[in-house]
């Protein structure tokens, strides 16, 4: 029997979520995976609560996210609330993705890295500023860093590059990575809408944000089409690396061009081979009928890999839901374990 | 730098193209995974050559299949053909299928987990009979059984279960799993044929066998569906467990009735939960367009998997060929590896 303990830095819907799991699987992980998971501590922005013999789920999971959830639980426990120390196996970094600077989850990660700690990041900020540098640290110390949470979530998209395709050569990566950018175009192309009702429809349907520039204008994609590079193909790529070209030019003029070819208008994150390096692109594309990818529709993500000796794998589902994100951390933190 | 001796029993077209696979791999292998690959011996009808230090692949792979290739390769080397001693770090099983009696694949993985050898079986027909029995007995060894060549090879299918859902609660599978009768079906719809047409095209084309029973009777996928629910879901079943029906009284009339409700006929393998138990069954079912398994078409396979945790996630690909099936071989074994 294994013991892991396990900090969780950022308490929103996913970290939460990630806490629920652990609670309902406890007896999975025992009995299937030879593993006892004790969440020793939760950071949030008002501070930690730690338990060196692991906090009760079973109170914490009843309790709400975010600050108000860790104050309960410490006042509940008689604990003080103390500053974040990074100490134990697997940082589960759940913290808001930062795009500038990385921050808090860079600090998180190079501490745990310190403390020889495999890490499973579902939060971007941080791996797109120096995944590379990371990944260098970490195998210095023997530890991993996985991170499929950051990259489309509940669709496998890491695993079956790491998994699925280990020892074939991957030619090209293309993939629709944001679930936003697709309900906008899947509703202008079904709704013959204007790519500013579209807009407005995911705003109220809470699919885009008050301010969807990252969704809409690529960059989103971007980060996660960069990660999937350098984790899977061994690049040293930065976002500035990365051709990025957003859909809020489409117009109903394009929808019905794409119609009339049968075609349907797709976000495609792309990183391909030419002559010896791989190039990164973020831009709308014409999809035809016979690439797999035209039929990921709304919300739901889809990723395209092709390969010299497997041919083409598709995989499509994943649509965004905390709870995927947190399943996809929980995965990451069981493949972890198992190629100790 | 680990070293891992190989034994290839089954020579055919699969086998030929993983020992050019590792040939070619070598590099990738030490470099990538810290492994030294010997093959130290390949079985064929004729015999085993056999050589400690591991045979040289640069040879090997410019010889034909089979007893032709190995008897080639003994004389060049001026070794004895041997008869089969099944010793080393791993054994990978591609001998014909053999659904009846599973042997002689079945004496080998036996043997080969007597001598705690890892297993990566290619072939379905040992696996058929007595998968969760094989299980137990590596389990208790200490070693591993790895099959994605017998679960529709390239596509990735067990990987998914195994590292993509790891964690997940999976409530149904429902797969595309015989590229043969997904060619007739696709045929018969798209050049309005009649079963009988469509079988012929698929024979002249090499895509159907000459007894194509195994393929458009349903037992091929009934053997597939029935490995992963073994493998994935715990079961302990048996191919009588499964309720299978063919393609072959699929009428040009049906074909007309699923069109006119835009749906599609594909023969569908199910294994999913009712009440406490997994059921199993492959018929031929009218898909509606929301479900992605429509756009699977030809000789291409696919897989829908029902999560709680993380939804649906469906892929598709691995159209057959016998480098995908090698492939699917070879990155069981970086699996295994890594898992160590």
């Amino acid at each position: 029997m294994k013991q892991k303990r396990i900090i969780v830095t950022g308490y929103g819907t996913v970290g939460k979520e990630f806490i629920e799991l652990l609670y309902r699987k406890k007896e999975l992980f025992l009995k299937q995976y030879h593993t006892e998971l004790m969440v020793t501590g939760v950071v949030g922005s008002v501070g930690m609560v730690y338990e060196s013999e692991g906090l009760d789920l079973s109170i914490l999971h009843q309790l709400p996210t975010g600050s108000i959830g860790i104050s309960q639980y410490a006042s509940m426990k008689d604990l003080v609330l103390e500053s974040p120390a990074i100490k134990g196996d697997i940082l589960v970094e759940c913290t808001p993705t930062n795009i500038e600077t990385g921050e808090p989850a860079l600090s998180y990660i190079k501490k745990a890295l310190e403390a020889n700690m495999d890490i499973v990041s579902v939060s971007k900020g941080a791996l797109v500023h120096c995944l590379p540098e990371l990944l260098a640290i970490a195998k210095g110390k023997g530890c991993h860093i996985k991170y499929s949470g950051a990259t489309a979530a509940a669709l496998p998209t890491l695993d079956i590059g790491e998994f699925s395709l280990a020892g074939s050569t991957i030619q090209s990566i293309k993939g629709i990575l944001n679930g936003t950018s697709n309900f906008i175009l899947t509703s202008m192309s079904e709704g013959n809408l204007t790519f500013e009702k579209a807009l407005q429809l995911a705003q109220e349907n809470g699919i885009a944000e008050k301010n969807p520039e990252l969704d809409i204008k690529g960059l989103d994609s971007a980060c996660k089409i960069l990660l999937l590079a350098n984790g899977l193909l061994h690049t040293n790529l930065t976002l500035e690396d990365v051709d990025i070209d957003g859909i809020d030019k489409i117009t109903k003029a394009d929808i019905q061009r794409a119609k009339i070819n049968s075609c349907e208008w797709k976000l495609i994150a792309t990183a391909k081979k030419q002559r010896d390096k791989f190039i990164l692109q973020v831009k709308p594309e014409m999809i035809p009928p016979e690439n797999p990818l035209i039929h990921v529709k709304g919300t739901n993500k889809g990723i395209l890999f092709e390969t010299e000796e497997m041919g083409a794998i598709c995989c499509v589902g994943g649509a965004s839901h905390p709870r995927g994100a947190a399943a996809a951390a929980m995965k990451d933190m069981i493949n972890l374990i198992r190629q100790e």
